[in-house]
């Protein structure tokens, strides 16, 4: 018999109660609300003029059409002289007609769907839907006893349950931690492996070089239990690509875009131009340069692959001009958050913003941080929320009480995006009559009958006053965060993988890591 | 010679030189903006259709003409009656038919200037104008050792002190806390002693009796040294006033509003729904209460003295339905701020919201709730922020190292409402040819000569790498705020306040402590 799980996690009678309110033998948890995508229902808001998003936009293809990208990957460059660009072999320098580019990024899907071995968690890309996705990449990752460590696989997997048990959490968007432990040349096998049985959300795979890419492809395929002609239909994996700001497009990025867009599987084109290092001192000129590099981006998959799916990622942030620190949370993050949705919206492409903070420690820093990116997220239109649960420390660290603090943020940007209900039961006149002057309502039948569900209710939040409060210790939001880190993890239960795709999946590992895997250098 | 303070501030030399950067002698201060009110240049959100907010607005008014609010006051009553409001004397019931109540609050202007003794802080009210004003009425504050007292005049003094050096608060919008040493009879000679004194900001009086608003109004006077015609022609003091929800207005409060009316001072008229407490459980009830009685008390004020100045306050928040405990900075408490937005515009009134927070300690919820309230006040077109700066615990206790915290938010939520520019400059073609692809931005002259200010600087934000922070001790944010906190009362001067005036005032108030100030029954 196969088992379902890689750890110490037995199978129990409470597998079947995922994401219950609590185990009869644990603790409490906190009631959360139900796994669902949020609605942009809001208008969105427009930090710059039309004519002057057409600036940014002319400009951006002017830094095309003029200075044009560095394209190292030779492959790339092929496609994009073909289809008409002016390809410098000597320095790789390529310029993109602005018509060309206007025609390519035209081909990208406004909304696609992308699949989940299971099904209920399918996420709509695009439109007015919202995926929120986990903190990706980081290098570090605070262990339980507070201790900043280099990520290995236990802290990465601590990291992907916690993300399984959170409602909040719709996607595994990378590594929440890099996994050190393993060897680069098998870790793409053991961490897909990893996601995709210890959670049943989507799957990010690193544009690593190509045999990552298909390597990756491969494990969702067959994690999905989908066909090859399935998969070409059904975007299934995603990949993120950050062009090296300023202005150059490496080779396992380019090749990942190619080979993603060869199977029709999304590619989010991000550039990262923090202001003022990578990208110039003014959010305009960012914001033009970012641009610039996303439409070079879509463009060269559009021309691999017309109407493969891609999503626009802003990540222009500012640094600290005093010690070159990025920043993020900050003003000026909040006004390219707010003007890169204008932009995504501008070509119709789904749009990628983060919820993204610089603190070092799980402090009203980091909440304020995280909330104003939220706020330039929200507000801007993001469609992928990147990081948007658990990233520390301008991404330098993934922290598992942070995860729970975002899921509590993320819950709360949910719940006010719900419609208000104004009809006359809502509108409680009645209720206003019955109590009267001086009254109070929590008694009336209009208060009873909603009472249990009339409000959001907080993970973290302590409401209690203060004297209570005190009595029980003074627990400060980090220390309620940190707790309910503890009785998630303990109430973890790992989803329930069909054991015949589990066996095919761990079989692939095998095999592929028996083959040396993709071999380095090192 | 009149000493310019009253405590242990000697003038010095450097009096002069107010809110700069450092003082010779003391712990070097970080930059702040400069005093500016912000501008809201942002498109408002809408959180109901204009449907939905009409059917608000009409179940308000059903509200105010079918039951009616009681009207304890028999001016107040007499005011209304004779404006052909339905009264009954027995039951002190008031019913106000829609037309009255909307021809009279179409009287009220939309936009004013409030003006403050030193007319560099005069703040303009209304249209795309924001106030920042101070926490107001705490009972409690944290000290300087980090207990929680009872309001005392030492407390509420460092309050005003701190609040003088911040520029990013505009406004001193009540008593701080409550400086409970100071018997009731005189206290609002003495506090507004201290504020036109220790500040050179704009005041608020309490509407505790007609006698209180006329000592206050008359101080005012004092300090501005205008002339009573002048005053009336010249809003220079503001009161808020709660009604006590639900549908009631008690007698200080009336005497307040006709008082005010009559001076032509600004009245900020502000339902207390709590929902699910003192308002129905519904946004949607609430928010009709809360229209119904902020509409009730415009129309008396108006009554009273046709374009008096007024806000429309919306205060909606909910309660914890499992303990009572009210809550701030929740998703209801941000979709009520928004439509409350929605409403002040339809009527044409400036709109009051607050920047609240439920938590007890200086942690991540105090900050995430903060900024979710400054979400819904910027983006619901808040013109007077309340509380702005150092609520804490829902209102029940003041701080001064939140006071800091807030001013960081103000100053953000300033720096991300300025202009992006977006011109050839700005859009920075000639630098982003210039570095070329994979360069760096740091050392260019379009760097070089905007690098200075480019960005926001922030007073909280730590943004050392994890290793510097760690060495320095792991500061939390409360850590550095309350540093901040001492370092700002340490560098505080008082304002240059004409020695004659100053000397009047003190005079008054002798005067008028010598005659038992305001006579109580304890």
């Amino acid at each position: 018999m196969v088992r379902c799980v890689t750890t110490d996690e037995a199978p129990t009678p409470e597998r079947t109660r995922r994401r219950g309110p609590a185990r009869a033998t644990g603790p409490r948890l906190p009631e959360q609300r139900p796994w669902r995508q949020p609605t942009m229902r809001l208008a969105h808001t427009e930090a710059v003029s039309a004519d002057e998003l057409e600036s940014i936009h002319l400009a951006s293809l002017s830094i095309l059409e003029r200075i044009g990208m560095q394209v190292l990957d030779p492959e790339a460059r092929s496609v994009l002289a073909a289809a008409g660009c002016e390809v410098d072999e000597a320095s790789t320098m390529v310029r993109f007609p602005a018509e060309l580019v206007e025609q390519a990024v035209a081909h990208a899907p406004a909304e696609f769907t992308l699949h989940s071995w299971n099904p209920d968690h399918d996420v709509r890309v695009g439109g007015r839907a919202m995926v929120f996705s986990t903190v990706a990449s980081a290098p570090n990752y605070i262990d339980r006893a507070g201790v900043r460590r280099t990520g290995d696989r236990a802290g990465f997997q601590d990291l992907l349950r916690l993300a399984q048990s959170l409602n909040a959490v719709h996607y595994i968007g990378g590594y929440p931690v890099e996994p050190t432990d393993i060897h680069p040349s098998v870790r793409h096998l053991h961490a897909s492996f990893d996601i995709l049985t210890l959670t049943d959300k989507g799957l990010h795979c690193y544009s690593l070089g190509r045999q990552r890419n298909l390597d990756c492809i491969e494990m969702v395929r067959i994690a999905r239990g989908a066909t090859h002609e399935q998969l070409l239909r059904e975007p299934s994996v995603v990949t993120v690509v950050n062009t090296n700001s300023p202005l150059r497009l490496d080779i396992p990025m380019a090749q990942g875009m190619i080979e993603f867009a060869r199977h029709h599987q999304p590619v989010i084109v991000t550039p990262f131009t923090l202001a003022g290092a990578m990208a110039p001192i003014t959010i305009a000129g960012a914001l033009a340069q970012q641009n610039a590099e996303a439409l070079a981006g879509i463009s060269l998959i559009q021309l691999v692959s017309p109407g493969s799916p891609v999503m626009y990622g802003g990540f222009t942030s500012n640094v600290d001009m005093q010690s070159g620190a990025p920043a993020f949370g900050t003003p000026e993050y909040v006004k390219a958050a707010l003007v890169g949705g204008q932009l995504a919206r501008r070509y119709g492409v789904p749009y990628r913003s983060s919820n993204a903070c610089a603190a070092n420690a799980l402090d009203a820093q980091s909440a304020y941080e995280s909330v104003f990116s939220l706020w330039g997220a929200v507000m801007g239109g993001v469609n992928w929320l990147m990081h948007a649960a658990g990233w520390m420390e301008g991404g330098l660290h993934a922290s598992l009480d942070k995860m729970v603090l975002d899921a509590d943020l993320l819950q709360m940007v949910s719940a006010m995006l719900d419609p208000i209900e104004v009809d006359d039961a809502a509108l409680a006149l009645d209720a206003i009559a019955e109590v009267g002057p001086g009254g109070h309502f929590f008694g009336t039948g209009h208060t009873q009958a909603r009472f249990r569900t009339a409000f959001y209710r907080p993970l973290v939040s302590d409401w209690r006053n203060f004297e209570t409060w005190q009595e029980a210790g003074s627990p400060t939001a980090a220390q309620r965060t940190h707790s309910l880190a503890d009785q998630f993890l303990a109430a973890y239960e790992p989803p329930a993988m069909d054991p015949d795709r589990r066996e095919a999946l761990a079989d692939f590992v095998a095999r592929r890591v028996a083959e040396g895997g993709v071999p380095t250098d090192f």
